[in-house]
């Protein structure tokens, strides 16, 4: 491209101080360096994980730059020395947490937490030479979380780009940079649903959505969901749910009332909600002899799970995940490819869509809690 | 067998009282009814079950009749109304817990809790007919936990028996009847390591050295036996142990020390101790991404298993294991082909063998911790 090895200048929604409306700026963007790629954003989307960062719940270095995650799909611009599968048009998804395809996580079957590209939030520039690419009338302002979308174009370390099917629809499948694969793995993944079997899913916002997705793609025969929203079912009923239980309406403990109206409990159980007492509820009210539950939620510092050692010993499994154990590189491609197949449906998670220059009313729908995804088409 | 259908006068050892020597009595064992057994026993031996029992720490009803667990090989004298796939004659390993074949439990892939014939320490009676098969003088005594060793014939329910070959050495292979199935089952059934590969072993009693012989026969390299008695290590070493951690000899908690020790954290680890807080180390010392750790010992009831939710979401798995995940009469039979083919390596388990008049000084051994397992020769 034309602009390969220049900086170029485009808009980004700048976030300046926690809390407050996001405003789009010119930006300067660096080509990208060794083992680097400069993309173009199309498309982008809001997570919860945005917005707890821009409230600044918790304080790292306060990313000036609220360029972030997830849910977006990108075009190469130009690409740094040493990157050699991918070229500048190609097709990728961006994630937040990436697969240097060395380590010994990357090696491992079993693992997606790599070593080198691990999700970090408090880092803000590039792994390579702790510079940031993005400046600001000649000042450095931050990156956030390896990927930095909230601009018209970003560089990003190659680890963290999944090259994708060119025909995939982009405005579709940005939303499984993040939230969407999380659920989703989670239950294909990890807790492995047999078709047939009973599912439960604890908290049916996005990423419970997309566990509960994975279920009925698994073929599951009955996908209870628990929120304490009863709003929700309506919506979950799109994803399979076949029953509906919200905890505020029993008096004993959640767990108790899922073993009972399953015969013993369920065979899989999938916690998206982080909170201490859903985690324990769901590893509780799994089958003994068979029974698996995952957490994907992730709870306050000080939570701590508890449990009586003989719900293990009856042959339960607790497991945890991240990213729905998808190594980003080496699974999403396949991920986007059920979605071509139409085994997976994405349109359901998107309730929204609003151009670039209106990212704060995004940020308004999600803290509203209205809708799922919101896509920002970046073009407008 | 000309015995067959008519009660067989013999001798048992019976505890009369808990805590107190067990004695040698004629006992009368009546022919057995539908789905039952008749069974002579040629071997059998002690595990810490019945010195638990025998020594009425959990007061069950209290079974008169030590006839107890584990570790015993039958030959089949006759068999009841509907037992169609064993005949006299057959060589059989009885098992605490059973498998019936045709509840949810036995008709899963992942369960051996089945629900008809599940460990019951408390019935003392035949499952059937809810009466006992032995007598003294025509009183009734009581079974102990489905098959009731210590006498020279006993009635079983066929589904707590399995068919072996009958060119296996009965001295050699009734150890497979309880604890060296429970470790070795929860090593290659449950926690599954892969060659060259890092395992710790909590506790190395019997049952962890039992998993640690799993361990050593999945091609683990580095094998780190976990006491807080330091003379287990040499006996260790002859199942592979590579490394000996004392919990008393640091300063910082033992999942600390070993995950120092493994830059990381081990492959997978087995808790053999059902002390909590050996519980919680063997979870926490495992690797994240990949790390599993498998619960065998049995806790306390008050006991609370605690760790911080992030432990699972880093991708650890915990899990539980009863039995080694053995279904008896399904896997039972191949554990045996096992030790026949030499992988398996029963005799370092077998330390003493007496006859079973010195059924006491089997128990001495036990409650000193002298030994592995005590074989009792019922000829003699």
């Amino acid at each position: 491209m034309a602009t390969a090895g220049k900086v170029i200048k485009c808009k980004a929604a700048v976030a300046w101080e926690a809390g407050k409306p996001l405003s789009i700026e010119e930006v300067e963007v660096a080509p990208p360096q060794a083992m680097e790629v400069r993309v173009k954003i199309l498309y982008t989307a809001l997570c919860h994980t945005d917005v707890y960062f821009w409230e600044a719940k918790e304080e790292p270095l306060f990313h000036q730059f609220v360029g972030h995650l997830l849910r977006r799909a990108y075009i190469v611009e130009s690409v740094g020395e040493g990157v050699t599968e991918l070229v500048p048009g190609d097709h990728v998804l961006p994630v937040f947490t990436g697969e240097c395809k060395d380590c010994a996580h990357c090696k491992s079957e079993e693992s997606n937490l790599c070593d080198l590209l691990r999700i970090n939030v408090d880092r803000g520039v590039m792994i390579g030479d702790g510079q940031s690419r993005f400046t600001i009338n000649g000042k450095p302002i931050f990156h956030f979380v390896g990927t930095s979308t909230f601009s018209e174009y970003t560089v990003i370390h190659v680890g963290c780009l999944a090259k994708i099917n060119p025909e995939a629809p982009l405005d579709k499948v940005c939303v499984l940079s993040c939230g969407i694969s999380t659920g989703l793995g989670a239950t294909l993944n990890v807790a492995k649903p047999k078709k047939g079997s009973t599912v439960a899913i604890f908290g049916l916002g996005a990423v419970g959505l997309a566990a509960m997705e994975g279920a009925r793609m698994a073929g599951a025969s009955r996908i209870i969901g628990v929120d304490l929203n009863p709003a929700k079912y309506e919506q979950a009923k799109k994803f399979g749910c076949t029953d509906f239980v919200n905890p505020k309406d029993h008096t004993k403990p959640v767990q108790e009332v899922l073993v009972e109206m399953t015969n013993g409990g369920v065979d899989r159980a999938v916690e998206c909600t982080g909170h201490i007492d859903a985690m324990i509820a769901a590893f509780e009210c799994v089958h003994d002899g068979w029974g698996v539950a995952v957490l994907v939620g992730v709870p306050h510092k000080e939570a701590v799970f508890k449990t009586y050692p003989m719900n293990f010993l009856n042959e339960r499994t607790l497991k945890g995940t991240f990213f729905g154990n998808y190594k980003p590189r080496t699974d999403l491609p396949e991920v986007v490819e059920m979605y071509m197949r139409k085994e997976l449906e994405l349109e359901k998670f998107i309730t929204h869509s609003v151009p670039f220059s209106q990212i704060n009313t995004a940020f308004d729908l999600m803290l509203k809690g209205e809708g799922l995804r919101c896509i920002m088409r970046m073009d407008q």
